[in-house]
């Protein structure tokens, strides 16, 4: 007992350090609240056999990060009229060559840094434009802003911008693992093209919208609706015999987001450089796999 | 000190409580470990002035949450021999009227929900699939696969997951919000077409890939790869007069992945009936926004 006496003060200041630990444990926990929140809420919500570590899926309502809410399949089905919908059917014969044509044009699609400065009629870009606005969006929420940079003097500011933070990039925040695959990739931060190309399209995707009232709408699935546009615009380009590359400029959204004074909900998703493939274009030579690498038939 | 000798042992056992309690709190901290060092690291990288939170893009490396790695924009420049591109190039009134002509194929599209059972040739379906397969990706990972159904007992699978899973969503674990969006949207958890359709896709993206000695490849930007290479679907299914309605069933991607036995690496991303229209097929009555609403040009 009397050992115990004189350990009283000893165990009095442990516990005082331990409480002072963990507050300092929870504070550093609030600082990353939104991210472990949700992870937390998911671990609670998650209350199915099924749903393990292994298993969960992005498609997890309660793991989505980024998005203010879900994708509903209902994607255009808002409240309003319905019309009859009609469109036309062609003989089974027609649908696989035309099915087969397309699948050639495409498949002749590549990703092209080596362009030339030739304009391009702005017709073409307003209805290659028009196209991607075609996409489907979750609740039709439309969520894209293309912007479209033919003035020289904005397009040089973009490369400045881009080869800055890509040389950035490379040199600085990288780990190992990524110089190395970009060393087998062979890029580097000169993007030549960015001067060249007589357009340069930058999309932006909505994040949210705002209401007449001044709140937030959610746009479920912004991303994906965007991408998706993305991809009906390069099958657009490829339609016309245009080229471009698919890129996504690494820490360049905010500063371009600046640049084009776009509102804070929008976010740059893609950067592509359009025009005519110079006269001396070369790409990489290579193969995209097989159908039944791709498929399996059930 | 009398009253602290006979405090001691209560010292003690608060003491061990929250010492118990710690230990559980890191075993919690721990199971969000991924999320959170992800969060940390983010807020280690962000040095710089012009980042703050308004200004953050989901184009940050710092914030890619769900990738293991970051999208260049080489996506197809690979170590390999390069090789001369001239695709065909059209005369410039060509050049508009294809792009006019494309607008107005796709601006025909439409999400539809009234499949007819018809059967659809095969080869358009493998010709469709071949040509989503021609999508850029990241560092040419083409990180897709694309399970096809036409077996109905499988597709009557499908359809008892992913309504069983609708129906809990939307009873049980959205809010209000959600909830009136979807009223609004007139949704309910009953896909009959997923029935009827001759054939349902599912689209998984792979989130890494397997190398030869086993250990793990990063697959840059799969899920916007995926997203576009959906969007080239979309125009291969348009073009030869079949509809879809895109649909990212929720909480359904683990069980549909062990329906099909895909591996750990594969997520859900899209699940697409396809067939023709039915005879009364219907859509909401939507306009799309006008070419000045999406574009700004610079």
């Amino acid at each position: 007992m009397a050992v115990l006496s004189i350990l009283t003060p000893v165990l009095a200041a442990v516990l005082c350090l331990v409480i002072g630990f963990m507050l300092m444990r929870s504070q550093q926990t609030e600082t990353t609240s939104t991210t472990q929140g949700k992870t937390e809420r998911a671990s609670k919500g998650d209350f199915r056999p099924w749903v393990d570590e292994d298993l969960q899926d992005d498609t997890e309502v309660t793991e989505k990060e980024d998005e203010d809410g879900d994708w509903v399949d209902s994607n255009e089905e808002e409240d309003c009229q319905h019309v009859p919908y009609s469109p036309p059917r062609y003989p089974e014969e027609t649908m696989v060559e035309k099915s087969r044509d397309f699948y050639t044009l495409m498949n002749q699609r590549r990703s092209v840094r080596f362009i030339s400065p030739e304009p391009v009629p702005r017709e073409v870009i307003d209805n290659v434009i028009l196209t991607a606005g075609t996409a489907p969006s979750g609740a039709h929420t439309e969520p894209w802003t293309f912007i479209v940079v033919s003035d020289p003097e904005t397009k040089h500011k973009i490369r400045q911008i881009v080869e800055e933070e890509e040389e950035v990039n490379y040199r600085q925040r990288m780990g190992d693992k990524w110089v190395n695959d970009l060393a087998r990739l062979k890029t580097n931060w000169i993007k030549e093209y960015l001067d060249i190309a007589p357009y340069l399209l930058l999309i932006f995707k909505q994040t949210y919208g705002i209401l007449p009232n001044g709140k937030k709408k959610t746009h479920y699935y912004n991303e994906i609706s965007v991408s998706i546009s993305c991809g009906i615009l390069l099958a657009a380009l490829q339609n016309v015999g245009l080229v471009t590359v698919t890129s996504t400029p690494l820490n360049c959204g905010p500063q371009l987001r600046l640049l084009f004074r776009r509102p804070v909900n929008e976010k740059l998703l893609m950067l592509l450089p359009v025009g005519y493939p110079a006269s001396e274009a070369t790409v990489p030579d290579l193969a995209r796999k097989p159908l039944d690498d791709i498929v399996v038939y059930i």
